[in-house]
């Protein structure tokens, strides 16, 4: 329990439920079932067994029992939850359409996307939300006047709209790129043991196509086993958008330092030794969590030099950080717009006169 | 979920039982109540309060029953656990002598101290074992030849002593690393209120004495809530070791290629879709634990640049990379002996002949 | 001397003529004098001067003599270049229709973007040469057969084809990404003293277009002084590129181990010890590359919690970063192309036999 | 001319000249030749050649003319300098008793320690410097009142001493940890090529010892070709010294805002459109230099995991980020000295009036 997403104390301040419901364990192994399960619906289409036999074998696979511990013993001999889990699903189901043509990589893969999609989705309507918010604080405070500060130096009056625009404007370009990032990770991951899709012949496009319209993902004329610039450019989006949200916590956070007094809060945290103390906590967490992805990001880009058809060392040190990046992500945008909640006053209204 | 110490089914792969256990909530909580019945025990010295109300309050302490959860709610407030900490303990103890006179950041920085300190001397006793472990594989393999690879490419035949000593000896260093370090973290935080240990007047260094001897730690003449040298150092420390367990791992894979075939080993993973397959599941891990750690480590450093006399945002991000990195450490250190375990041969015999 | 990219000798392993020319002192200081040219140009619009006295002082500032080395002792003792740079400028020309309005920032960052975007270009070129490159080898030995391996063990049989996409494919989605990141840095940056364009008045955009499109950049509506996200984006998509350039190169070390023996190359580093050794020096090189910019990847990351208006620690520490990124992937870029000019053969044509 | 190090006018706020003279072209290349002529008057000690042979030879190549240009072309070729400058060094002194037995690691790594034992025994210099100069700081200004600052919020008052003996306690704490540091670095490189000393036979340790005594360093019983703790620990202490500085740095800033005013400084930068800006130029300087060494500390743990008897990649990783970690850090130690020397006033006399 010393991740900080899932400890029982510090999750009140770095959890964000909806998107560890997306990477909980139970939903990634849902996701491996789905995988499965469009697995063996699909395999007729490349002979790899019966139409009636796929189907059978995808309904009891879709409604197989299975605990997520089950598959810890087995991802300790392997080093991934796959054999274990094909091994339980043939057990359970008595079917033996399942998984034949397809590898690890294909179903841990595939649900780390279909994971990795919905949390785009949710950050997309987050950063619309907090676009949303910053839009009203505008049309309350934006007119006052506030002083500008460069180099941390008083600079020149400006006014409050200025300063929170720069918080503002990135989400529209955030949104902007995730537009543009989605069609290059919402792929079904489909290669086969050796990554050429040996197994599925001829048809394997066929296959591609069916597995990945089910999921609602788009299929590519060659599985992305060892090409992971779609995941390191989706980690890339993710410190972006914690990037911008940290530079509104680092502002806010020097707004309200007494003697500067530009900012006004309410809700702020209190202190075991200064009972008179409103700390910008959740200010100062954007600071954190824009500072962890920034640190995470260089890791997932270390995992690109993923060495020939699969490297299992490369591929352990995504599941280490891409998920942790995307609930830091996601923590962050509720963290920005509950800041933005707690603003009840910014600006220096006496400031010209 | 989505930590892949605590996770499920991965942490079959990443999992370090006894590390987890040294910094699982229940310890930290643990570690927090004992600093705050050392407090109460000796805060009469500095008059925070009676002796006799102390050692009560200590005592009481002791025994409260307290679950990690109660503390979520709190720290989702305050940014820290401290302050709902404190409250529930006067609550259910109805004991006045708690506290007062300390912080959140001496409560939370010595717990972690605590689970620090463990930790260390845990590394440093497998280190021991790793590199007894690999001096007996020496004794068994060493003089067997071995190409000598540079640059990835075949050089001169060396012995299989060579390569091995490269992951043995620095292992030794470490440990004259951790004794040198040690002195420099096993170090109480006290500085109360804004550092200056202020509310224990001319009595600190009493106090500060004896709290720390009673939680087997040293005291400083100041406190360090914004000096981390010391936790940054650590973090170097550990990722020193992960790098030299990395490199081992690295040359195991190498070794272990099939027309390379200069180690054999029993016990590799499987596959879900080639059971010929005999993955080196665990050497892979430590190029992953070791590549995880040298990101991590930038993070630690970065959280150095510690504004005035506490940073929320900057201690906050030594939490979420911490803990982590000693968790790989820990699990790199088993997983470096199992390798070794794993190894039935070494060397290319016939290399000369 | 000690940057590896201007090093009287690492440069012949790490330079890359042209980008290094589109990052030189001189090219900067170019860049600088173009902007301040098309500022007086334009200052008119604003009221800033007549339109007389700006295109006399434009003539004046692209005609005047001055050397990189004249701005040192200015930048040493005011952290940036400009206030030095504009006084000579005034002394030399005589013109007094210079920079008034504009801000340090906007200088400089309007430089950086020409410099990056000219790399940009040269970078999607060479990804356009590289892409061909690979093909042209996928053509003469795609069909031959080789060992597919994964987790470094021998899997199932590929193709050389299978093995040149991985390399090949991601460089098409780069340039896409290239083209989608571009209008997101081809941005000249106007804000003045405190990033409100104040001096510019309601006549803000209109000289903010004419300078622009003097530029070959867009306007903006704000001035981005504090908004790094293009910077950034730039950077991960920089990384991106040698990401998978760090991945052929892994691939190619491996298969080029005695022992292994997929491919054939000539022209390899030479050894002091062994003149037998033919080091795929080359494909290493693409290796440290990509773990390089990685690394600074994190940096530039970091740099966008950019507190305020402008902040003088963020920014440098983009200077620092940024166009060594650029050298570092425009090198990454030539050394595929020359490590893919030196293979003679590839693949393992006896493999089925 | 990239290198903010070595750049016609950044140099003027990033390089600290007596570090740049340690680590340039014409110093590393005297360091080499120190190797090779140590090298080739020892040799006899192994039966290399014979003792005159070897003292003529090494007296030729201390007289040797080479320019650093003229190793370009064969580092472009070989990936490594020592190629060319051994067919240089024989060419030219027309002395056979040179470098056999020796390889390339073993003369860069050796050159690389003594620039880098020569610089931390400056950075340890500079450490006492520092620590005095602002021990002088608190005795002029040590008991004023100022606001302790926690979270960023005003806290307690404490004394300016609280707060400078957070930038100056770990001053002395590093100076530790950079004497301890000493003997793990200060070694020479002696492995020759596959890193066993093959060339030396039983008298190894006697050439070693006797090589290592001439350079003022120490021998160790292995080569350490391929176990870099030693470089990757000088690394850390390297980014803990900017660590604690930057936390200087980022103070000094909050220290210097209007509205706070807690310190008076002079000598700050100018801006290009505000004159009446003071910027605290040399502050901020810390904070990008601390931030930038715990980005490259990354990096250099990162090439730990240097696979078999020499990575070129890993290796390669390690040229490009140590030198650039020593120049950040001994220029942030000048600045910290310089600022030291600007502060006129700190503390706030009249806070408890």
């Amino acid at each position: 329990m010393t991740g900080v997403f899932d400890h029982p104390w510090l999750s009140g301040l770095f959890a964000d439920t909806e998107i560890a419901a997306l990477w909980s364990a139970e939903a990634q192994l849902a996701h491996m079932l789905t995988f499965e399960a469009a697995w063996s619906r699909h395999g007729h289409l490349a002979g790899l067994w019966s139409e009636a036999d796929g189907a059978s074998a995808a309904s009891a696979i879709e409604g197989v029992p299975l605990a997520p511990e089950e598959l810890r013993d087995g991802t300790a001999q392997d080093g991934v939850c796959v054999p274990v889990l094909v091994r339980l699903l043939k057990e359970r189901t008595g079917a033996p359409a399942i998984h034949k043509g397809a590898t690890s990589q294909d179903v841990i893969d595939t649900a780390t996307v279909l994971s990795l999609v919905q949390s785009l989705d949710l950050i997309d309507q987050r950063l619309a939300q907090l676009a949303s918010d910053l839009n009203a604080l505008e049309d309350r405070f934006g007119t006052s006047p506030l002083m500008g500060r460069t180099r941390m130096q008083a600079a020149m009056p400006i006014t409050v709209a200025d300063r929170v625009q720069t918080w503002r404007l990135p989400l529209d370009t955030h949104r902007e790129r995730l537009a543009q990032l989605r069609p290059r990770v919402a792929l079904v991951q489909i290669g086969g043991a050796a990554g050429d899709r040996a197994a599925l012949g001829a048809d394997a496009d066929a296959v591609c196509d069916a597995v990945a319209g089910e999921l609602g993902l788009s299929a590519t004329p060659q599985c992305w086993h060892a090409m992971r610039d779609g995941m390191a450019e989706a980690a890339s989006v993710l410190s972006l958008v914690t990037g911008t949200l940290g530079k509104m916590g680092q502002d806010i956070c020097l707004m309200a330092q007494q003697g500067i007094d530009e900012i006004k809060m309410e809700g702020g945290g209190g202190s075991s030794a200064m009972p008179h103390k409103q700390n910008p906590v959740l200010a100062e967490l954007l600071v954190t969590l824009a500072r962890y992805n920034a640190v995470q990001l260089s890791g997932v880009h270390q995992a690109m030099v993923h060495e020939q058809e699969r490297s299992g060392a490369a591929w352990a040190l995504e599941w280490m950080l891409l998920p942790q990046m995307v609930q830091a992500t996601g923590r962050a945008l509720v963290v920005a717009s509950d800041v933005t909640s707690q603003i009840t006053s910014i600006g220096t209204p006496d400031l010209l006169s």
